[in-house]
This record gives structure tokens, sequence and C-alpha cells, in this order.
């Protein structure tokens, strides 16, 4: 179980929503609440989108509670939209590639939760994949591999949260048909550079808990409440997915 | 608060007491249970003795129970007498070099614990370090300083033994004329590649905690007991070391 | 183009080879002679068989002259098989999933060349590998890939070299039907923990340099002589094999 | 001998200097031209102005070529002020914290050369440091200890030109008091956030090559021409430094 967070709206350093609040991501790297797994110590990520079309990507296997460049990069970084992960692995390895968020071209996507009995489902879902993102494979995680199917779709011209969820009943569907008991979960974000989706799912009644937040600036997507403020942050019912853009908060579910 | 584990005894794989025990020390980076920190992964480190006079040292930035390395090594090399410590930062930075055990020439040094208002008398304590120990100083951390310190006084032929505690008197001295209030906490293990010290000492009644535990094959010197069974460890009371060799344990308090 | 060196011979420590000689592998590493890239400093791996079954492996990021733990461990690991290997990336990415040797059970692996086309060709590939090394992909290189259809040949009975060459003559057909004009180009070790097998093979007429040297306690492979006596280094002509074991050297060709 | 990039003018992006050029600090980091040490491959680091006064700073001990956060930000971030650096060890080890640029505060430094006989002159030099800056040190290397001793002067309200200048004639001093042989030799960057300074000074007649270039938006310091055009670049002479600001480039020598 993985957390993370998302920023859209006014540009504003990083450190405001990844570092500073009481329970910043960074905190919830060292001591996590709403998850079974306390410590989310490997590695972490940050996307940012600028004036360019490609966001930028920090990606690091170290914890983020340790990494000065973090810090550094979030105190001097100002984004309006941008996306903060920290990792506690359930497969992949250790390694930058299979840090969050994950970046092609002008996408960023990033993932709490997994796909049950992974191993077993794993080929089938690649075989599913167009040549040129079969080749843009770069570690070993389901949560790549979610990301590189969704895109796959929004690359035919299918609206990208339609894409995403599409993605979700087709791999749930092929689990059920390999007899896979393990769960399917899965809270994430994807974000184009202009408008922020963020989904909570899953197979069983156990989704990945996910937040929206309001400040005065912006918007937050977050696996927890950055900050105890009980009207500020509003639960993702479940099989929900919400798009964040700058009209405001639409809930689908 | 870091976690520590020294062994001496028949020649054994470090995983045996590494990895493998229910509360291993790789377990113990994830969730320590006689710490105010419970969360040790700003690196660790592993040292062993083999047929050379100069003992093998591997030290990492990432948490311990991440690295790939670190289980392989612990699984392949074999030693009668090997250090192995996770790390919670308590000031110097997450480097390599301020990673424990530290090595000079064929002395090995871990410890859990602190020099209390470290920052204001650092300068003073190096001033005490001999030109040579002086220039092999590689990190920013106050244990590397007490070992460098210890050495200075080995070198002059006083025991081991002595000399750590010679350190730490004079250094609770210099901390007391200062006006510096925190206290000075010890939990630390030396070797010379034949027989193992270890120190327990605080300047105030809380010592970090330290056990010596008793294998068929050898003996343990750790933070907290490896296992539950409640007959083969003994807490060391505050302000004792013990010298564990081939003769077994002695306990000076 | 990468570089590398095995050992099979009487227990030596690994630094005798991969460290000390005038043109050791870590120099190598700096500044090789015969190759296009002088530089390998995309990161490095050692993999070594001791009692156990299952060798020992040490893989890292950083270019292995500048890696302490590198020295450390060659300095106190004594082996009598043994691998090394220092990357130039030709694709893949850095992390360490994706440096070499790689182990899978008790065999290592490790190559110096490349699939020319590799982004076409991969999914072919990797549809021929069976469930289980398909599941065991961690890294995005060609070598694992290689490395993987190797084992699933072997793992029915082939003996390992014409597994190997099997998988270089399929995959140059391959390429070939899918109008790849890059070469295919190797040379690479494989072990079980018993014997040494080294392949030099290329589908255009510049195969990777590949050199078995003769000392008095064993016999080394290598990218490049690691010394200039000129008698006791032999080229191996292209598309050769050899075999290194307990009762020398075969060469196949 | 490392090598490295200062730039001040018109807010760009980091890449348009440190990757993009035919002869980039990324490429020079692969192949230098003009340096003994062909390779600077230790670790690299890129320090940044935006609107707050501290700079940012992101350090790495892995070749620059092959960091792909590197790359990442400097095609983000955009900057009027900024320091890139590669660096080719000459003493203190691989880690981050002794990688270039250093910050305190808004100061940014970053220094190719080396103090010689270091470890002898060492201690003489920490001793001159007022308490703060002393426990300011986070590493091990000469290049921290100069950028600190001129700080100390600075802080007492010397100029930076002078400060670092009297840092230089002072250690020089030292070093002959002492009876040390090798030289001290000297090319070096310091910013406060608003002009750019660099120093190009040895004692003996052998400095380190540094240049100033002329872009139509701002000007770069740099170790080495970043491209071929012989008219935009301007070697320094020895015993020479420029002062880089909005009003455009003075030297003095």
């Amino acid at each position: 179980m993985c957390r993370f967070v998302a920023y859209l709206g006014e540009p504003i350093y990083l450190d405001t929503v990844v570092c500073t609040p009481r329970h910043s991501l960074v905190r919830q790297a060292l001591k996590a609440e709403e998850a079974h797994t306390v410590t989310n110590g490997d590695g972490f990520g940050v996307g940012w989108y600028g004036d360019r079309t490609e966001p930028g990507v920090y990606r690091e296997v170290m914890p983020a509670w340790s990494d000065e460049n973090l810090l550094a990069l979030c105190a001097t970084v100002r984004s309006g939209l941008f996306f903060a992960h920290v990792r506690a692995a359930t497969g992949g390895g250790i390694a930058r590639t299979n840090c969050h968020p994950f970046r092609h071209g002008k996408w960023l996507f990033m993932h709490n939760g997994q796909i049950g009995g992974y191993a077993g489902v794993r080929r089938a879902l690649e075989a599913q994949l167009p040549e040129r993102l079969y080749a843009a494979r770069r570690g070993a995680t389901d949560s790549e591999l979610l990301f590189l199917l969704a895109l796959a779709r929004i690359e035919t011209g299918v609206p990208p949260a339609d894409a995403m969820q599409g993605v979700l009943q087709d791999t749930q569907a092929l689990m059920t048909g390999l007899g896979i008991a393990e769960p399917l979960r899965f809270a994430a974000a994807l974000s184009d550079g202009r408008q922020l989706l963020a989904f909570r799912f899953a197979s069983d009644d156990r989704p990945p808990s996910l937040y929206v937040g309001r400040r005065a600036d912006g918007h937050i997507v977050a696996s927890e409440p950055l900050d105890g403020s009980p009207d500020a942050w509003q639960g993702l019912p479940a099989s929900s997915w919400v798009r964040v853009d700058e009209d405001g908060v639409t809930l689908h579910s």
C-alpha cells in the first residue's frame, strides 16, 4: 500500500503539499494512518507540469524522509499541477523504474493498490499492449502496466476516464477467467497536464482510501487527509472517480 | 535510535542472524520494539572478518529491508565475527560515510545513541584527535568521532575497553563543562577481529537497550532480542560492558 | 559495449582479478582499450559461488571505480568461480535490475553486445518464454531476456551450450525475418556453479572481443587481457565457445 | 579535475546549457577535452535560483550522463542564475555531501582544482572556521572547506571577491609554512543569487582552465567552451576573477 497526493490549482511550491502539512506525504512515508503498511520507504517520486508539455519527474529509491534533493526540489519548484508518491513495494523490486509517478509523453500516472496474482496475469495483460507501448515498459510493476494499457486506449480516441475504467473492468474479467482469487485494488491519479483524474476501485469491498481536499488556491487528491480539518476533506465512495480541472471538482460514481 | 547486532562464534552465514530470525535486524529496521524511533530506514551496514586482517564492509543508504544486495551478501558470506547495523539518523545526513559499522584498519565500530548538543561539542572533540586520525574522518557523525577518539587512545597502548570508557567519561565531562543539558547515550560494539566488546552507558538514566544472547555456536550482542526465548537473552545493566571472545562472555559492571 | 571477466580455479580473493591487475576490470571501466565505448560507468556487478548452491550477487548503478563497497567485498570474499561486469548501457535504463550478472537459481549470466533493433523484436522473443520465466523478468535489457530464453531450453533438458547457441540462431533468424538490419553481437559467460561457458558470436563480422587467460591457479575469461603478457592470453575465434571446468579449457569452434 | 558551468541572464531552461550544446557539461562528464582527467563520473550537481532566497540543489553520486532525474529536471526547471558541476574525485569519497555545488543559506559554490597536501593542512584550515560554520561541514572535501572559509569572512563584512582571494592567499601561505610542495589550484564560481563571481588561480603556473562565454540572453562561465565558436568564448588569465551581473562582465586581473 503506497500513499500519494496530487494538486491542481494556482501554482504553488511543491513543499506546500508534499513536505509542510502536519500529515504531509513525507510524514505519511514514515507513518501512514489509513493503511495496512505503516511505512512507505521503498522509494518515492514527484512529477510536475511547467511551461513545456512534458512534465518533470524526480524518482529515487531512498525513503522520501531522508532525501535532501527532494526537500530542495520541493522548496524551489512551483507548479499548478503536480503529483507526489511514496512507495511500499508489493512487487517488482526497488528501482527508480518501479517508482511512481510514471511518465509517458505528456501523461503522468501514479497508483496505490495492486493486481492480485499479478505473476499469473501479467503476460496476458502485456499481450494487449500495442507495439510501441510494449517497448516502452521500463520496470516490472503492475502499476506501469495499467498505465500503459490505459494509454493504449486513449491513443485510439477513448476518453481518458473511460479508458482507465475499461482497463479495470477487462483486467478484473481476465483475473476472474484465470481463477485468480486475490482482489484488484486501485486508487490512482492520471493527468495530461490540464486535468487531473482520480479513481477509487476494488474488485472486493476494500478499495484503497482516497480523498479530495479543498484549498484556497486549488484542490488536492490524497490517500489520506493532509491535516485534521474535517470539513476540508471528502472521502471518495468506492467505484467512483473525480475530474479536477479549472472548473472545479466533478464526482462520477 | 538505531538498532544493531554483533556475532562471535563458529563461522555462520550472516543471514542466520541478520535476516532469518523472527525479530531479525532487518525486521527491526522496519519495526523496532524497544526504541523511541520505530523505523530504522536511514541506511544500514554490515562488517565481517574473514581470513585477512581487515574486515569487509558493505554500507548503503537504502533501507535494509529493500536492498537485494544485502540479502545476497548475507546468504553467501560466512564469518565467525560480524557486525550489522540499521540507522535512524539523528544527525550528519544520509550518506554511506555516515552509516555504521565504521572501519579503520582491523577495527570495526558501531553505535546506537548520541552525543547531546553535538554541534556545540564537536569541535572540541575533534581537536583531541591526533593528526592521522583527524585526516581519517569521512563523514559527519558523532559516532565516527567517538570511534576515532577511542582509537587514538588504543594506539598509545591503552586497552580497548579502557580507551572507550575514557572517551565516554571525558566527553561527558566536556559536555558538562560546556553546559550541555542533553544526555550522552551510548550502546556500542567494538572489535579488532579477535574479541568483541560491547558497551551500555548513559549520562542520564536512559541508556539504550543492549542484550547478550547465547546460541549453540556462539554469542550475539543485540539492541533487542532476535527471538522470543526469555532464557537465551540477558539484558546488560546500565554503565556496564562485556567482552565476548573464544573463552565466552565476561561482564564488567 | 560492456567489459567482463570470469574466473574458475582455486578459490582466490575477487580483487586478484577484479581490482589488482594493471588492466583490471575496474581499470577497464574507466578506460577500455578494445571497445568503441571507452567508459563503462553505467553500473557494475559481481557474482560469486560459495558453499551454497545459489551464488551471491552484488550489483550497483554507480561506476565500479568509485564504489567502496565493491573494493571491500572483493578484498574479503574468496571464491573458486566468479563473474564481474562493468556496463556501458545500450538500452534499458540505469538500474540495478539491468546490471549484470543476472542470477536465476544456481545460474549466473553476463553479456557484452546487443540485439540490434531490440525494440522491434523484444515482444516476439518474450512470447517464447514459458510462464514462470516470463514472470521472472526484472529489468528491461536484451541481455536478461537472452539469459531467460537459454534457461527455458536448459530446463527442458537441452545441454547449456546447445541451449545458448540455439537461442542465438533462432534470435538471428527472427531478426532476419523481421527485416532488422542491425547485427546481433554477443560475448557472454554462463555458469551453473560447476562449469564456466563463454561464447563469442556475431551476425556480422564484428563479434565483441573475448579472451581466455591461464593463471597458475585457474583460468580467466575476459573481454580484454588483464595484463600485458602475450603468452597467457588467447583470443577466441568468431562463432566459437569454450568450456572451462576442473579438467581445463575446451574450445569449440 | 572536475568540470563546471554557471549561467546568469534571462531565465532559460537548464538543459539549454547543461545538456543540449555539442560540448555540454553532460558531454564533458564523459569526455572532457581540456583536463588531465577525461572522465568526470564521480557524481554531479546542479543548483539554481528561483523566487525564494535559498537556491535549489540536486546532487547525486551517479555519473551525470546516466541520470534520468537530471535530464528531467534540466528540461523543466528555468532559472536566470544556475550552477552545474560534474566531479572527478580527488579525495573525500563518493557521496552526495561531497558533490558540488555546495549551498549555505543563499550562497552557492563550486570548485575545480584542489589543495595540495590537503590531509596535512585540513586541520589548521578547519580551526579557522567560526563555531557555526564549523558545525555546518557535511562532507570531507577541500572544496567545501574553502567555501566555508570564504563565508566566514563574508559574514564579517568583507566583500565576497576579497574574501575568496584572501582565503586563497592565506591558504597558500599556510601550505608554504607547512612545507607542502603540491600546488593549490582553483577555478571556482560563487553566487549570492544576484551576482556571479568566478575565479582562476594557482600557486604554480597551471591554473585550471576557465572561460567566459556570451549568449544572446546572458553569460556563461565554464571550464571548457560549450561549442566551437571561437569568438564567443574568452579564456580568463591566470590569477584573475570576473564579476557577472545585470551590468555585464567585469574582469579583474
